[in-house]
């Protein structure tokens, strides 16, 4: 079955396994499908999942803008989609990506995981790829 | 600054750096620190965050039964911590963790992330290493 066999107001089986929270969310997880590193964290709802599986490229929704995202749409960073899992319990999404730009954070870093505690500090490891300036036109 | 350092009553600076949902939780990801596979997501409240620094192996809350589980205290498959991370907002936590028993999911399997859409059917892609009841002794 694919989404192309459901109704409008049919839900495809695949998607009704899936468990939103109480806000209709689910937490989306992005890893690099060749490096494996977790670049990024963010969350979908029923209408992102599908517009990311139509795409093959990820669509969150923006919890602080409210509507829904299609990462890179500013930036030129999109993530191409290679795989799509569920946990266990359905109520996480796992995305093995292709990051367009080498780049998924918005501080320019190659990924949001950029602080490791050490000595009880926080330690930035990576240094931004490029300017955020520069990613967003704000030169 | 280390744990150690803080008074009762006093929150440490790393751990404030850390952004709690409503319900005093925050996401972690356990990923294995060598073979990079994300096993699983479970949830932490302040004081799993503190006990697992403390202990140096992950301690989650369980929504469900809504109380500190120190992963492992029944199937003995306890995550050892090699390091913690945060992201860019500091409201996802990352463990790169060793899984002892390479066992993270209560089916048995490697990884909670076992299923993988294919034209638009979950399919359950890793077998179980052991039977449920074997790890939890309901033999």
């Amino acid at each position: 079955m694919t989404i192309q066999d459901s109704g409008p107001n049919e839900v495809p089986t695949w998607l009704s396994a899936l468990k939103f929270d109480d806000q209709g969310l689910i937490p989306a997880i992005a890893q690099d499908a060749e490096s494996k590193r977790v670049l990024m964290v963010a969350w979908m709802n029923r209408q992102a999942v599908i517009e990311t599986i139509q795409s093959q490229s990820a669509v969150y929704w923006s919890r602080s803008r409210q509507k829904l995202w299609h990462k890179g749409e500013e930036s030129g960073h999109f993530q191409r989609i290679k795989e799509m899992r569920i946990d266990c319990d359905g109520d996480v999404v796992l995305l093995m990506i292709e990051q367009i730009g080498g780049i998924a954070c918005h501080t320019g870093r190659e990924s949001c995981f950029f602080q490791v505690l050490k000595q009880g500090v926080w330690e930035t490891v990576d240094a931004p790829l490029k300017a955020p300036g520069e990613i967003y036109g704000d030169k």
